[in-house]
């Protein structure tokens, strides 16, 4: 049977990335508590393919990664990776997965429990030999508007807000703690389950808290370059304007720091 | 050349629909003022297939829409609808537009003009000889929750809401009146151009009429049904709740009024 | 503390449905075989509200779902739905559970094994004293244009289609069988791992077997209509068109049989 | 009135971006032939904020874009950038056009004329004092998969692709000229009207025409890096495979060339 893929291209270039995309898949990640949590990833896999091979073998980069699914540790990408380099003798090598993670919240007042959904990406990729691994989290908070506040008699425009963090690490940090650091930043933290007491408690923390989304990317900010696990970030934060049919959003990155 | 589709199909089976969906288009449609707006489209168009034919000539659909596109009247869903009656020689036929309409509107205080976007669909019908003609519009809105004001000791979390708002018209009414209606049933309109003095303006307003979703859909369930124009409707309001990560909703249709 | 929710509204109506939608929640269900399979579900939950009630109470609703999740079984929405009629004294109750959903499949000639992900739905509803419990798949197929078979000298343009199903049942029917069913009326299933001789079986299945999206619509209507567990259908089958940027679809449903 | 965005922040760091997102607004464009093109822009507008300032005057961004909408032609970006830099007193600026673009295509045999819409985005920085302006298309064709091809006794699967190409430029280039290039790298355009004859003419093209995404995206890297107007060049090409439930992709930039 004809091997087309390893027939010469018609042009002799290299590729940085041939893979797959939107490949859904069942996984098992280790909690903070090492507990392992099931969710569901949309997985993205390529290597880059160099100048004499008209294509990859795409069934090989499945492979490497169905037998890593169920359970990802703190070494799986990296160990996915590697492996891909080795069997599809590639020079680059390129994994994510974007998946739903559940942390358990207690409402501020009466203390009820139940799992707030948080957008997760892990990324790892080896590119001329240098590695790097990033978390990217989408985080839903509050922002009540300072401006609003100030002008008006009583009385205030609030809105979900999104915070949008991708760190490439140094060392292993637990999403946990970077979301627990992310929601304070903002006017509130949001929950599934609260009842009226602490839907009370919350309308008045952010009445005196008004963040900007400039206020939140920069509290955010301030806090994540304190990391020692951190190598770089960059973050941005986007308010579902209640006033507005458009969005308002601020960014920044490490590069702020230098 | 041979005509698959005017072969027997293998299950003598008339089909309800057949036809294309995802077409991508621009239209131009007369606005309340007479003047023609332009937009983009996209449009869905298909027929019945009776149990004698395999499949439907889908070139015909399309060839039937292009030719409508330049100018959208009050009649063109219809003209459109009974030449495809006869054109593939069929029982039934649907068709629908879904486009962005814009309206200019002035904010509330310093009277800024700009452009707001609501989404619009129009969809006419011909099933067992009887026509009916629906426009469904999605409108921004801002509802501030009547209960985290009761409870709390200042402030009220406010969020983005939409108005789902499907009508079957009688005859003709314009969506910029439609709009307006809707408009008027939460706690404030959003406008795409504030100055401050307006945003104090708005934030009060909202502060001085709290709705849950439940209130919007009851108000302007009571407006909808007074209009001779509307023969039948459903509407559901949907709130961006700030408080949580998932969203609040409240649904009624012309049968509450029977 | 004030209840705003027990007040009397401004208009005397009552609402059909009143809930949260875009609840995301990780699920466990029960397979075929018995296994628990985990997942992550996107969950609507709402109920009527009478005309003397100003609002529902939001938290209830979360609190009937979330104590569910972890063991979805035949009679679970069921349940939740007689639940959800005591606990918020309502007359009709409404839930649906969005997600994806994994079956382990071998390729067709190297009878490789890799999980394939569906999206499934199961909705529950009591109105008016009635229940009706519905399972919507949406089943990836691959689809051969018989014209472009029969006109051209060779080849014939084929593309990945969606058979949208959604069956309201009389008794249970397991989401492996109505997969299998649909799958079998195209022109191939399709796969997420394969090697070079299930992708040459794969293409010489399809060709010796085209079909368009009518014949797809009423091969499975035709199938779906025998089965005793199945009380009434409707059905879609939607093809990415290989060779136009819009879509192809037909759709019939159990009336065609009367 | 106080101006809280004129106060200190908290933290004293400067922002990359602030602005607004998914502002929705018709445009009208200079068509290659002088011709005005209208559509519907989906907008960002940002620009860097210094830290001394706690937030940015978001109406002065919306009042930059509104009077520019009505003729999009090369100088425009530049213009509004330019003037964002003296309105809000800013380093950097950022804009963003997002709009379906329309040619009008001839059928290869019947020479039949329709639109196709092609996704485009127009991207003007202005960044430590350095302009670069982008275009970014994204353009559907057909890929048939050379393996299938050559491994099957007959057929060869094929299927819908998206080629996304994102120049910086050095001079202005018409859509046009970059979208007829991209389309002749793949097995076939793609069409929105087509007859059977045209159709016929299509499918015996693809199959003398078999690429895979890696085929695609070499052939129009080799023929982009030939324009004296582009100055760099990122191309992805991605196929919704039709034997699969996930997506392949390849993807180059000008990189390759040095």
């Amino acid at each position: 049977m004809i091997d087309m893929q390893n027939t010469q291209p018609t042009y002799a270039l290299s590729l940085k990335k041939v893979g797959i995309n939107d490949l859904i898949l069942p996984i098992a990640i280790v909690q903070e508590n090492t507990d392992l949590q099931h969710t569901i990833a949309n997985i993205s896999v390529a290597t880059s393919l160099d100048e004499n091979h008209k294509g990859t073998h795409m069934s090989r980069l499945i492979e490497s990664i169905l037998s890593s699914c169920e359970k990802i540790e703190q070494d799986t990408l990296k160990n996915i990776a590697e492996n891909l380099l080795i069997r599809l003798d590639a020079k680059n090598a390129y994994i994510s997965f974007d998946f739903p993670y559940f942390i358990e919240k207690k409402s501020p007042h009466t203390q009820k429990i139940a799992p707030v959904s948080y957008s997760c990406k892990l990324t790892y990729q080896i590119n001329e030999n240098k590695h790097s691994y990033s978390y990217t989290l989408k985080i839903p908070v509050m922002t009540l508007c300072p401006c609003s506040k100030a002008i008006s008699q009583y009385g205030a425009h609030s809105q979900r807000a999104f915070i949008d963090l991708s760190v490439t690490i140094n060392e292993h940090i637990h999403f946990e703690k970077l979301i627990k650091i992310a929601e304070n930043t903002a006017s509130s933290p949001i929950y599934t389950l609260l009842k009226r007491e602490d839907e009370k408690c919350i309308t008045e923390q952010a009445y005196d808290n008004p963040t900007f989304v400039e206020d939140v990317a920069r509290n955010l900010a301030q806090e994540i370059h304190k990391l020692k696990e951190i190598h770089s970030f960059t973050l941005s934060v986007e308010s579902i304007e209640s006033i507005h049919n458009h969005n308002a959003f601020a960014s920044i990155d490490s590069s702020s720091f230098l």
